[in-house]
């Protein structure tokens, strides 16, 4: 994957984590620079996060400038089409996910181009796809999705950033693979939210009598 | 702007953000290690992400021991002070404000030294001027005053550090033209808590009736 | 201490964080993979903080693969054996000492071998020991450990850190001395918790009429 279409793929992924916080922000009822900083929280926190630990100059977000449009873009488009779309509230895990999918590739690509060992590199890229979504819900101090057990959010994330790692090896990561790993991770996001695919509890449960958490 | 002097300014800001901090340890009830430890996470958590994110070696915090001075002179002040003089609650806003101010400027100036480009260091300065409070309204549990919609307080930190850069591009930045523009990003701070001065809310609302943010 | 024994020492270290974080999310009712990422959040935070700050290349977790073991560990254990052993919600207290102790003798002396002046270096050991636990907190909307008032948290890090820096300046720090400080740490929060040994408050009361803070 060359690093224009790397560069792309991490912009996109950027302005859909910031929709996701601009869509939180409207509703908590934050003001439009709320909304306009909530985004950049989310859109380029995890990826500052990964570039922060990859230790190499200053992160994306801090030296290329184009990274700021996407979440001025977002800010925009909340506050002018928030009120026609955001009827069922659906929106924010879509963008959530869209995010999460492009996120583990590039957050993937980067640690390995970085020199990372291909463990490390899929640990980092699942830190990138999950941080920015994390800060935003402890910033609004709401349940984080990454902890929800009503359904599964790392675990496409560990998935994305496997096949990832497994098609740079094979020296067959490009565009049409980068994007079909997303959009697997994506859909296997959704499809869990919807039918409410989980994994077991913390605790395994050997008997159902009196086997309440503290 | 020569170094000691920004050295100066930055460890002044410390302080008040320092003061800021251990105000809240006392009304959350917190005791004197706790007041010490949320002064020092807010005075030098803006300046720590700053310069992880600029990377060029240890951040000052944990180089200079002479940062350490500020947040504890804070905590002795405010177990010594705090019943004389913490009546109506606002001293913490004020300090707050201080630390803003003069956050805004240290931080642009720190991050153009360190060659970002005008755009980034502008982030980079909003960033080391609202990061401490952030940090310290998500540790104690409160609603961040970044995201208060009945005010403004990014938009100071963004004017103080615009006009930062613009008077270092002017080459007039100086310790005189600096307080002024410190002075300025308080006053407006504090003139917009006073007046509840705010922006629209993240969401445009076309029409008046029934429009509740879900 | 040679670096064989740190290694080890951390890894511990590591494990008994991650059983803090595990435990924590047994009792919230997270799932498996958000008891092993809370697991890994925890004990891996606060070393992975420590290394940001002396920017020294990519962080241990991020480069060394055998810092995912102790959390993986910890999950798998939380999972089977959480059932027949907390029954009385101690143990996370206990293993939230551990890690303290071990983690505030380690993380001073990468912060020394990092070459920080040795105020800086117990600075930066007490960040590390206190800073998963807090990560663990304000991630599960806890109260931290960190500010509880009814007991010592941070005074038993610093004494660790401070008496790991008189050690390595004395170059009498060896596996015996190493350990012997990191229980010292442990015994001194075990014990304040036990018999809530606490410090004053963060405001000094010279009456007992009406003082109550607003």
């Amino acid at each position: 994957m060359n690093f224009d279409i790397a560069l792309a793929l991490d912009l996109i992924g950027v302005f859909f984590f910031a929709l996701s916080g601009s869509l939180l922000a409207a509703r908590k009822g934050f003001d439009v620079v709320g909304s306009l900083l909530l985004g950049s929280l989310v859109g380029l926190g995890g990826g500052t996060v990964r570039d922060v630990i990859i230790n190499d100059g200053p992160p994306a977000a801090f030296s290329n400038p184009m990274y700021l449009i996407p979440p001025i873009a977002a800010a925009v488009l909340v506050f002018f089409l928030y009120q026609s779309v955001d009827a069922r509230g659906n929106l924010l895990t879509v963008f959530d996910a869209l995010g999460l999918g492009l996120f583990c590739v590039t957050g993937t690509v980067k640690a390995v181009n970085a020199g990372l060992n291909p463990v490390s590199a899929i640990l980092l890229g699942v830190t990138t796809a999950v941080g920015g979504g994390l800060l935003r819900d402890i910033t609004a101090n709401e349940v984080p999705k990454l902890f929800d057990n009503r359904d599964i959010y790392a675990v496409p994330a560990f998935v994305g950033a496997g096949l990832t790692t497994l098609l740079l090896e094979l020296h067959v990561l490009n565009l049409y693979t980068g994007t079909s790993t997303a959009i697997l991770v994506f859909a296997l996001r959704m499809i869990s939210w919807h039918f409410h695919w989980h994994v077991p509890l913390a605790v395994h449960r050997r008997q159902r009598r009196g086997a309440k958490a503290s």
